[in-house]
């Protein structure tokens, strides 16, 4: 079959999966692997299959170090980040104008976080990585608000009962995605209270992702940036007010 | 006690309220007061003090007909939304320039998309108004999808399983914000499995606001405005890739 | 029976109750009578027992306005807390010294709120009452902040997220009694989230009392000042260090 | 005991087990042996005396590769489909006639789709394979949709939110079996989320079975069939509308 | 707008409602109206659009008396079954040869059952209707288990911990559609640890639906004579084995 | 159909209802009635049939005064009592020489008291009654224990953390179901709580009813009583070490 | 500190164990050991403890094979079931007239009814063991109902949705003690549905213990038995009817 | 940076932490490190730079034996306690004066009490370590209990059921602060049973922490400290009543 036959539905079947081709297009950026219950083979036909087809930027999430090396083998070029658990072959290098801060409540919340600044940097996001400044010591979180209030698009990363989340929603004007994590335990259900705590947030205009959803993060911060993109291809800049 | 003074911290002291009158400059809309809990005159001396500390739109969410009226003979010039159970004081005339979709799953959706759509106006944001295009007839989607993808920020009310905020997210580009509703019964245990289905939603990049948030869903829409208003004004349009 | 002989066992058994009668000597406070599921027959004879046995204050918590007066017909000479839903006979008029901050998040969380504040009062402990100061317009919380830091024990009553406690956890030393309050609606799951966010805070040694638990937290904070009292009784003063 | 005396109850007491001799007679395929907590030797018992009683396929489920070894290491002539974690002897050859599709929102949900396919054509029934077709990219679905529609009964294996399952129940006439996988994480909750999202679809008619259970959704096919079976001998094909 | 272009996109826009028109032709029966959180006006539009675009049955599920009169005022011509809280016009009259035996643990699950008998009754389906069989006194159940068996589709509906539908499971060969009913108090969870016990049944290939969901396994049956229908449309049934 | 024919099956079909005649001689005592869910009219129907099949007393459970009046105008004869919301025909009047020990938590579980203590009675059993004697004043259980170890069976009823079950556990040597109740608030999840407590218990050898299942643990003490008087029958007392 | 000291207050303090020297006094078997969370050489002491203060049977449950055989390592003379992980010293050989029936739904519930079979048996009750009798085909149960039909008590053993004890509880007269094992997956909710489902029982009187608690099922066995052992005491053999 | 700039901000910024160098001056104590979900070497940096910020004592949390010994060859000094597993530097050797009271139902809950012990031992305060005097033998309780009344605060340590943490509220005047346990299994849910039945205990004033909260409760009796030490320096002792 040929190539152009096989682009013809918007995505590739190889039996085991249906990639899909037009994601890009669609969405403005390839569609991102998900990692688990895939055999690295499959990961490495999948890739393969996505990097043929597009020319952006090519992602696996939540694949361990081992599965990693197995696919970095199957396709040369991409790049492994072992605490995100991200490989990334093609990562765009021409920034697009617009920054993320990723901002934790503690150290132990950093995997998820290093998962926020994998994916967005990957996809041409500026990020500005804040990391520890939980309320149980708010004053930490007070001395990098300027800063904080640079970005475009806050990404708030707390596990245990999450509150870093409300305040920063309470502070900031911009969109607040927050991410529960799984940090904590007993009470923490895995990340559960957090996520509810979340969703029933009193600052207005919080968004929630998954737990543990750093991936998720970034993708909704893209389309943040997407929509605003959209918008001034839509109306020419000088008309927006 | 002055008004220069009253102002000075930010917030007027009610004694059973300590109105925040910072909110305006702070995130872009006064304060919108919380309906629930609340007795009909702690609402009007709220309201009152916020109409006096802003110049922008009031509201109260959640808000029955009956509390509804007590408050409108206390603060006279607003108006009730009785499906969408908000109250309104100087809504937004001058539109931002920016449309929201708001679009559910099924009529019975209704009030929580009235809330969306009381709110998302009189805060100054064009809407997009789209009823019962849920999964279990999809053709409908399709029939609207291309003026849906006219907007900046879609809104996806659904209640049951929630399926069909996953669906727009994975066919638009720009944010999704996902409420989960209490429609249906059984399992669908007032709203929690929509919530939990769409926080863990295929479609990558997807947010999520409390169950029957339409207020929450419509602030979202409002930071993600405001985003692109602060980007803006930060950086020049013409400097914007 | 004569009042010695009844008084042998430390209570007093009326058949549909057995009144502790020794509660004030062990605990020091006269037992309070729960009011939900009791008769207004069977609450007028437990507090007459009450009164007769002890010379403290006498308190049923949880009674709604009928009931209430019927009871106040049984066993005149009491007040009723209508927000509060408490009755109470005999309280309290020379203070302890101690001092309690009851902190709410939100206007909505009031009647909680009005809850410790009855039964603390009651109970001789001076209060500090500050109201809706929630994170999210957290300036409000930090300009009450010195006068809460004068209260020996701080009571946090907080719904939907809960995050007011964390916040009030990390600034003050002295200990915080977190209160959820069943205020919100869909993912707060009735106060179900509060107490999971603040059983598992991030703010060291923060304790939780049950969902709309006002009386609990005035009991933990007698407790505190019990602890206090005893301790000075055991160890003369001057030899505290 | 002789053979025809060990039958008579429609059982054979082996001690650890009292394995359902009947079952075929009764519902037209032998008991399947479920293969968790059970010790290896256990089920070499079982499935010798499946075979020996009855003449069609004899199927275990759920057993690991140490465990498939050491059973046909006891008991030749069966498989191993290490995918589907199922081991089979004497498969159906001759086709009953009736087709199932086996659908998967996405490449993870393999396993599960694989104990569909492979129950579903040990029994006898024709498979119509189709992974990897979720609504993140719903084009690949309308893409075999005909194919699909060809089928008599559809099995929708889908983790996450499940979204599949009511999207399939919307297009297609014929039943719909819906497999919550445990595929996803956080909000997930290891497919408690699916299961409870597809019990609440909003596409009429759709059944459950439990998470991750393919031997379920191929056994309701199998029932389904045997249902048009049943009907056919008891009323003659040309008296069918 | 003339009929004809109304029809074209297969659903009629109401503004409130877009009600699918092209339903029967899909699925074979009209869409069902869902009662709840529709005003009657709403329904009285939707049914009168159901009515005039097809000729087949339609119905309203899940609605109260009061709403149902002033349904029918709008609408005459329809029935409505109180206990089953089902509307119906137009019920079909020439049967399509198929049995459905609907099955009650207990008599207080009759409501359930009744929206099972009136649903799959308008639909042309032979409804065989037994009450009150549940498992305290199994021998009931085998009393009337000859009859069962004339079924093609099995319905069982039960509350509490819903145990007839595993035992039916495990007797009848046909399918066994599961309804957990909220019947029951304390640990019955409102119908919850019916639809877990249901999933979880230990007789293979049982389907469960929503709690209470009647209508839903109606819905189940409906699709199940519609895979043979259509089977046989597709093969001449000469050549069904 | 005459008297003995009815009897054959051991049920008389009713049709909303399949009365079991049998259960006096399988169990020891008559079908007793759940009144939730049924019409008056089917109650009177089931009753009747009831007491002309048996001997033995015939009870209606949790059923409402209104409910209950009218079933009294239709089967006379009959006592209600409203507090255990119990209806009874024919108690038992000869004792069968055991004892049962129904002993609460708090005043506020006595409803759920009152219903063991019926229906207790009502079968003919021996009831000591001992009221409030829960944990938070536990010399009050000390003070009657002498009493309660007069028992052949001990029934703990306690809301809220259950606490009261685990201490007698831990005291008395004989059977001791626990009652968990829908007392308290919040935490309590309207008994589910205590549900949990009471089955994870420390105290060897406890067992547990549903929620406020004061008549399951009433029929558990038949069920042990019945245990003796069948063993006794089967061998001689003398026999019995 | 001689013996007899030690044993003054009921109780030996080891400093990491308090052994309750006086529970077969006082419940008619020693304390039984706990295993979980105890270091071997704990276990050590505190079975030496028992051993030394008592004359009965000594039991350790839920410990693993290695820490099994460290422990007789230092206590020899006990005899370790590895299937049912329970250590017995010294085990009752003088049968005290009562029979258990042990009844699992699968035999995979083995090891739970391992776990009943070993403590029933050493604290001299009866076993009659009957596996693998579940609702799936339910034959196998009246096969074997009349044999069952000769125990005093009755244990139920079932995971999945555990109908099998509610079928026994509505066959049998005499006590029902159900144990909800974890066998299952998915819905199965590693037991909590079973355990839910069965104290919703539809059949009267059944009593619920733990999930997985074969040692809680043997110990409410014991405390029949000992309440019959307690009553003949009490009252002469002759006076019991 | 210099060590003064550094400390300005109340914290040190390490890139993956800002460490809290404000928190013994606010709160008593330096921030004490929780270790999941850090790598040794980012243990090692807080800790080196807490030692260096501080004079008091420094500890790490939750902290397994591996990654302790790494931290400790980075950190010379420290002490690790395997049980409690906990790390410190620099314990408090100067007692503060007051007594904490460590109780605990059994001793599998050992663990989570040494991690009590080891934290407030650490920080100064006087501990009674009281093991296994659960319910289940309430006579080793009362054995005990004078001791336990010389204590100023009680941490009540239990798993399963929790019983004894109400009984201990019962008994005692001062505050008792609760420490749920995952101790037990099944129906324990891993110590939210234990965490749910305190909140909703019957006891007055308990008040609860997170599931094997050790820490918790030794930091929450440190706030009760405190509060008493800051009392007493506000107003002079001989003003203390």
């Amino acid at each position: 079959m040929s190539t152009d036959d096989r682009r013809d539905p918007g995505f590739t079947d190889l039996g085991y999966a249906r990639v899909d081709t037009d994601r890009a297009a669609r969405q403005g950026v390839p569609e991102v692997v998900y990692g688990p219950g895939k055999e690295p083979a499959q990961v490495v036909g999948i890739v393969t299959t996505l990097l043929e087809a597009n020319t952006g930027p090519v992602l696996v999430t939540r694949i361990d170090a081992d599965a990693a090396a197995e696919v970095l083998a199957g396709v040369p070029g991409g790049a492994y980040d072992a605490s995100a658990r991200v490989l990334t072959w093609r990562p765009v290098t021409e920034p697009r104008g617009w920054r993320v801060a990723v901002v934790t409540a503690g150290t132990s919340d950093g995997p998820v976080a290093d998962e926020v600044v994998a994916v967005a940097s990957a996809i041409g996001l500026d990020v500005l990585d804040v990391r520890d400044v939980g309320v149980a010591a708010i004053h930490r979180l007070f001395a990098v608000l300027p800063e904080i209030e640079t970005a475009d698009v806050v990404v708030a990363v707390a596990g245990m009962e999450g509150a870093l989340a409300s305040v920063l929603g309470g502070l900031v004007a911009v969109p607040v995605v927050a991410v529960p994590t799984s940090t904590g335990y007993g009470a923490a259900l895995d990340g559960l209270t957090a996520l509810l705590a979340m969703t029933t947030s009193c600052a207005a205009g919080l968004t929630v992702v998954n737990i543990d959803g750093g991936f998720s993060a970034a993708m909704a911060a893209h389309r943040i940036v997407t929509g605003y993109e959209r918008h001034a291809a839509r109306r020419p800049p000088e008309a927006v007010r």
